[in-house]
This record gives C-alpha cells, structure tokens and sequence, in this order.
C-alpha cells in the first residue's frame, strides 16, 4: 500500500480545513494511514511529522509495520504520550473524531497536557481520515476484490455441505475451514447460518440448530484477506419450496438487482436504497425489510457510506458497498441477497458474481 | 442466567450512589443485564423500570431473548429513543459510562432533549456494571469454566496437527474448525499461532509462514461458549530445544506458577504481576517481559480487574482472571504461559488444566 500517498492527502485535507495537528486513535484509521496492526495505537499528525504511539508488545512488530511514521514505544501510555508529543509540536489546537474518542478518553487527553490549554483537543467538524477511506485506491480495490472473489468460490464449495439435519454451526465450520486454508486472516464477522423459522432473524448466528427438511438457509459471511473485508449473502431452499416463499425470494432478488444497476457515480445513497425499496413496496413486502440497503466495506466491515432511507451522500468512482435487501416473515422465514458493488466512472461492477438465481438442494 | 438477581444488585448499587437513572449502551454490559445479544442497542433504567431500545432487524430477536426489561423497535434511532424515555422517567440526571459514550454520541443525546436540561447527561464517577461483572455469578463460573474446558480438549487435539513445514494459518485452521464442531460461537479473539523468530512477537497472528524445523510456537486462543470468553497460551518446541531457551521456558513457567499462587481473595493485583515479575527479574529476563500479566475474563475477553504493575485493586472469590507471563526475545524466540484462573473463597482454582511442562515434538 502507498502510505505516502495517503498521508499526503490527509494533510492536503488538513490544510483544507485549517488544521495543523490531529490526534487517530481509531485503529482501522491508524492501519489505513501507516499499516501498523496492533490493538493499541495513536497516531500524532502535525503539518509535517506523524508518530505512531503504541505499547512494548508491538516493539518488533511496530517497526515492521509502520511506514511513513515514526515509532514511539510508550512505557506508561500511548495515548497520554501521543497527547503530550501533539501539545508540544507548535499547533494552537489538535483535532480528534468524536465518533472515536470515549469521554473518559477525552477527559485523559485533556489531563495530559498544561491545564491552561483546555480547549487545545478539539472534536472535528467534518470526517478526515473516513472521507479519504470512502474512495479505495486501486491496491485498496484489488484487495478487496480479492476478498470477495474469495468469498464467492467458498460459497460454491459449501453447497454440497448443505443439507437437511446438518447443524447451523457445523455450516460455518466448513465454511470458516475452507476460508482460512485459504489464507483468510479471520472471517469479518460472525458467520450467520439461518435456517427454516431462524431465517426470519436477519442477524441470526449459527447455532446447534439442525437444518430442517423443508426451508430456507440464509448464509451472511465475510473474510478479511490482507486487512480488507468481505461481505455476501446468498439464500438458498432445501426442500420443495412453496408460492409464497418463491414469489417473496423473486421480489427480493429482483429488489436486489434494482439497486445494484442504481449504483452509479452521482446518484444518492437513498436512491439506491428506494430503488431496492420500492420494489418490495410494489410487491406489497416492504414492512418486511426492516433494515437499510446497505453500507460501504473496506478495512472495516462497517464503513460509509449507508445505502439507507433519504440519504443524500452521492456515489463517487472508487466507493465499495454491499446491496442487501431483505424479506423477513417473522416466524415463518426471511430471505436476503446481498452483493459487493463498487462505483465505475460511468456505473458499477459486482465483486461477488456468485449465482443468485434460486438455488432448490 | 438469573437477570433480575443482576438488575436487583445493579439498582442497589444506583441507590448507593444516590442514581436515579442510567444509560447503558455497551453491548456486553447490555447483554450481561437482560441477555440481549443484538448489535445495536440502549437499554434505559429508572429506578423501578428498565426498557431496552433497539431496531427493526432485531424486532423477533429482541423480543426472544430479553428479560426483566421491556422492549422497545426504534423506527430511526434507538439511542434517541432512549434518551427521550429517560428524560420523561422523572430523574434529575441520567448517568452513563464515560468509558463506553463517544463524545459524538453524548452530542447525539443531549440533543435529544430539552435543551434546557444540558447537564442531564452526566458520567458515572465510579464504574456501576462493571463492579458487578467482576465478581463472576455460579451460572457465569459454570460456563466459562465450560469454556476454559473446551479450550483445553482443543489444545491436546491440535498437538498432533503441530508439525514443521505447516502454516501457522493451518493449525488455526484445524483448531477453530473443532472449536465450532465442538458448539463454540466463535473464537474469542482472533487466534495467535507464532512460530520460530515469530513467537517473539506477543501478538503475533497466524500467517502463512510456515512451523520451523526448530523453534517455539506459541499458542494463544479462546473460545466463546454460550457467550463467554476462554483464553490459554501454550507454547511448545519443534525440533532441539537449546539451553538458552530451556532456560528461558523454565523461568516463564516457574513464574507463571508463582503468580497463579499468589492469587487469592485479599491479595493485590499488583502483588499477583510482582510475583512472576520479580521471578523473570531474578533470572534477568524481566526486560523482555514487556505487558501486564493478566486481566479479567468473561463476556468479554478484556475485562477488569487488570493484573499489572503496582495495581491496588483486591481480588475477591468469584473473579476469573488471565496469568499470562511471557518472554519475548526480539528477532529469536518468544514464549509465554497463560492458563485462566478463578479467585476461591480460600485461593484459587486453575480453570485450564492443560500441561505445562515443556512439549517437544
């Protein structure tokens, strides 16, 4: 990855908005600006210097990691030294993301430093280092097109592991097996297996329970390959399937197909969320999809933007999200399909071309 | 689990503190009070009600899993709604925890009321529920001590997958395999497999290197069985071990021998860390003993008390606790000892019985 790259537009960013120094403790951001991994970091930015703050049990690995910054190993705390490096480096204030400092943090920075400078640890108006994660870079696309390439073959593999009297988790054994012989660093989220009635449960984790003779599966996984996230959802049937759960599994991939061709650079997050939306409306389903279209991916499996209701960020070439809509009857069963989709200069390409045409087993 | 036992100790302890009502919103402490497992969630409690805010993909879920609490589907944001009821509720002030509200998240919730009651909000000056996650009730002992047992089944399984040449990925591979066969939810971390040189890097992930003819590989993993943590570190040696690192081997196990007796109910965490501290220091290995020597475990894997350097807190029975030592040689070889350890009325109880003594394969 260019972290020199990176760290240049953060400052280009930072001039724009008149900030001389900035405090990055969220570590996605910290891993995305200098490639360091570890659990505990911060990372001092002024106009011209950045130093990654960590603890002794990343002595080795900080050094091996960090690019474009210097280390710092911390005896007592890393976020108190950061604090005291940033109130000395000549900035009038330092920026900090309210969305990732806790108040008690708040409180421990503002102790670290002269208590005449009260004000010195400033929130930021506006998102720096999530606005610069929003567009990937072209290293940044290929991983993660790696990672949803990935998920797709593992999808086809699992197929067979499949049936009826199986247990939900013995499913995402097979599945996070294969993902890490693969290569996988560690699957991106709670593998959901959700199955007969469970599939209702939009988040349902797997669970001892048996795949029953008749219904759906829904599987939702992901795997972190190189640092960056996948995500895809496919719901298959095992069993004959009746009228009403084919005509809602029809409704929802042809909500889901809507969606993916709305992505294009310059249309809104809510457009393609009611392109998803109102289809399910017209199918007379939409009090059945409770959640949003979806959200971006990327080092986080969360990321901007949400594809969700009345949301007016615009696409821009070079954003990843997932397209997710989803029916869920509860009680009865639920249904979701769910791609990676990532904006082209004129409109958009699926990283996830795994079948979704209804799979009967 | 016995959630209004947990809700009667939490409002005894509000009254102690002279709180009427409070705001929890870390998930964890959300699911140790009313079993909740959901991923966004607010859960508000006066003094006679408690009500859990959440959203529309949790509307089945929430309603199955949630006790001593009423539950309310939050069309737009769950934390608004429950800020909203908890300046209705008739309290003065409403208490969170500083350690869990972000500061954008506290701007969120003093603009979802009356401006006029700007100081509604206000931080708990002494943790509420984590004192009470502390002290580990019998449900919770018996299923981390499940737990902890599994994890130990896994460890004398995964020996025979231990073999030079192999990825450090593929033994984690084979090991997170059985824990899901075996019921686990999940890993409670993401898996440690370091090996040779690697194993000096207490993090150390697995990768696709591959075991070494001749070195360390150190183990370090947990499971979550319904909900709670394990974690164990072994570290065993392929091939010829050498003095220098039996040596080492020896003093990190007789040092993680010492601090696992020194727990008991009145003794310090401070004196627990000094007790494999003050061994390593005496065969001149304490500079590269470079963390604290445990922490508590539970829902989550991180949990208080932390057991470091000159930590006044007092173990009581009932706690569960990590001794951890270890000895990290940059460049050559790492090896540390973890085993889970639970505070008795006289002493303590190991929770992890797999062997220590050196294992050369």
């Amino acid at each position: 990855m260019n972290y020199s790259r990176r760290f240049r537009a953060l400052r280009r960013g930072m001039k724009n908005q008149g900030i001389e120094a900035l405090l990055i403790t969220h570590l996605p951001d910290v891993r995305y600006l200098c490639g360091f991994t570890g659990s505990n970091a911060a990372l001092a930015v002024s106009s011209t210097l950045a130093v990654l703050f960590t603890d002794g049990r990343y002595s080795v690995q900080a050094k091996q990691q960090t690019q474009s910054a210097r280390v710092v190993i911390s005896a007592a705390s890393a976020l108190r030294d950061a604090c005291v490096w940033l109130s000395k480096c000549g900035a009038k204030f330092a920026y900090f993301s309210p969305e990732h400092v806790t108040v008690a943090a708040l409180q421990t920075m503002r102790e670290s430093i002269d208590r005449r400078r009260r004000n010195f640890f400033t929130p930021l108006d506006a998102p720096l280092v999530v606005n610069l994660r929003l567009v990937k870079d072209e290293e940044e696309l290929a991983a993660i097109s790696k990672a949803a390439a990935l998920g797709c073959e593992l999808f086809a593999e699992l197929l067979d592991k499949i049936e009826a009297g199986t247990t939900e988790i013995a499913v995402a054994a097979e599945l996070e097996f294969a993902a890490r012989t693969r290569g996988a660093e560690a699957m991106s989220f709670e593998t959901i297996v959700a199955s007969g009635p469970r599939s209702a449960l939009p988040h349902g984790h797997a669970t001892l329970n048996r795949l029953p003779v008749n219904g759906f599966v829904t599987l939702d996984f992901g795997v972190i390959l190189n640092g960056y996230c996948s995500d895809m959802t496919r719901t298959v049937h095992i069993g004959k399937i009746n009228r009403r759960e084919r005509f809602a599994y029809e409704a929802v991939l042809e909500a889901q197909q809507a969606a993916v061709e709305a992505v294009s650079p310059g249309a809104t997050c809510g457009e393609v969320d009611e392109a998803a939306r109102g289809l399910l409306r017209k199918a007379g389903l939409d009090q059945y999809f409770t959640h949003s279209t979806g959200h971006g991916v990327g080092i986080e499996i969360h990321e901007a933007p949400r594809i969700a209701k009345e949301q007016e960020a615009v696409l821009v070439p070079g954003m990843v999200i997932t397209i997710e809509p989803g029916v869920y009857v509860p009680g009865k069963f639920g249904i979701r399909i769910e791609d990676m989709v990532t904006v082209t200069d004129c409109a958009q390409r699926v990283l996830t071309p795994a079948p979704k045409t209804l799979i009967e087993l």
